[in-house]
């Protein structure tokens, strides 16, 4: 399989088919030290907004040079903007939750505040840093065409709306619970039915579950409660499920 | 959330609505070390084939007695029986996909060997034992009313075959790339339509991919090659993604 990267500095690739240790450290250090690619190599840049087959050409001390061989036309990427709200977790859980909703086509990963959240927004900016880095491997390793952002805004719910072309999607157990099965379903399919809407946002909350107040919030911003079926998911499960349901419905007939 | 044990023995529980250290350790242990519950207690005891709603009654130093209050009529099982067939992961990839995919819903985890696994089946017994736990875990913390089977067989593909009953599924990436989008939805469908079919069977190859001569294989056993979708998922994604696919179609409307 070829590897694939995403460039920091796209404009010297785009304009003079190399990379610099100087503009792109990242990928420089990856392809010269840990790759170590020869003469011929192909790898796959992502430069602006495409993906190119490249051969390596030449490599010196401080650049690689590459030969262009196509533009890589398949769009991997879900046609409706698929954002997922989600509670800090604990440990590792939220590490694996970003890299696996990042295979999975996710476009945008929020982090919030929950009334029942355990875990606390301690060093958020470092822990942010830390997740950017797990978000662009894992798109890099899936072959995606974009780095799915991810923020932390605190307090998503008090400030939550929709715009004119989002979907809003809650998952609540309650909903399940109380035999609630077809509205992930409606809603993915107006997602891919209806041009108006193009973008999904669904929130997921904590182990402890969604309070009635945060409920009532977003339900009156427009977001609609659906249950993801009749098992108990996981606060890093939940999120999987959903993308895996709009990938299905919307890119696979 | 009301805990829920899967109790080792049924018996005492059906015919005296207790439990006993001697019989059934782990929930005893469960029961008066970790939770340590009160006079009034509820818990869900899942005994026979069924689940129950029960108040704790009585604690003594070998027993736990309770009030049955409800036989929980919900059925969290997915209707078509899900097998997946995985290689062996690396580290802790392996707990990941068998907790998750036992959250999701799936019926049976087989483990077994590709031409392209990397990983090498020593101490495969002890391995077992642990994941037989891991498994256990997070069936009584989705709320499931099975304990999910998982086993290792060495050659499953050299002997891999279907019954009258079984859809068999091979996410194979070459698929993908070649553009087949449509045979996950067609397979899935068709576990929900036709009613002879009440059981899949779906393979999915190590991080180095399948091999064409374990692909022949596989299709002249009657399994479909399929594609899940345009991004590369990892090993131990893709079962999640074809498990929430199941779930989405078969539960959900």
């Amino acid at each position: 399989m070829t590897s694939r990267f995403f460039l920091e500095n796209s404009q010297e690739f785009l304009s003079g088919n190399k990379i610099s240790k100087k503009n792109n450290p990242d990928v420089f250090h990856h392809l010269k030290d840990v790759l170590r690619v020869k003469d011929k190599d192909l790898v796959e840049l992502v430069a602006g907004q495409s993906a190119y087959l490249v051969r390596v050409n030449e490599i010196s001390a401080m650049e690689v040079f590459f030969n262009r061989l196509d533009k890589l036309s398949k769009d991997p990427e879900i046609p409706v903007k698929t954002t997922i709200v989600v509670p800090l977790l604990k440990s590792d859980h939220l590490d694996w939750l970003i890299q696996k909703a990042t295979e999975l086509g996710v476009f945008k990963i929020i982090l919030t505040n929950f009334s029942y959240s355990v875990v606390k927004d301690i060093k958020i900016e470092k822990k942010l840093q830390r997740y950017e880095k797990i978000v662009k491997g894992a798109a890099e390793q899936s072959h995606r065409l974009l780095v799915p952002e991810i923020i932390y805004e605190k307090k998503f719910i008090e400030q939550a709306g929709l715009s004119d072309h989002q979907i809003g999607i809650v998952a609540w157990e309650e909903s399940a619970k109380a035999g609630e099965k077809s509205n992930l379903f409606k809603m993915i399919r107006l997602a891919k039915l209806d041009s108006k809407f193009n973008e999904i946002v669904a929130v997921f909350g904590p182990e402890g579950g969604i309070s009635k107040k945060e409920i009532k919030k977003l339900e009156s911003s427009g977001f609609i409660t659906a249950g993801l079926g009749p098992r108990i998911l996981r606060a890093e499960t939940a999120p999987l499920y959903l993308l895996s349901s709009v990938s299905l419905l919307i890119e696979l007939s």
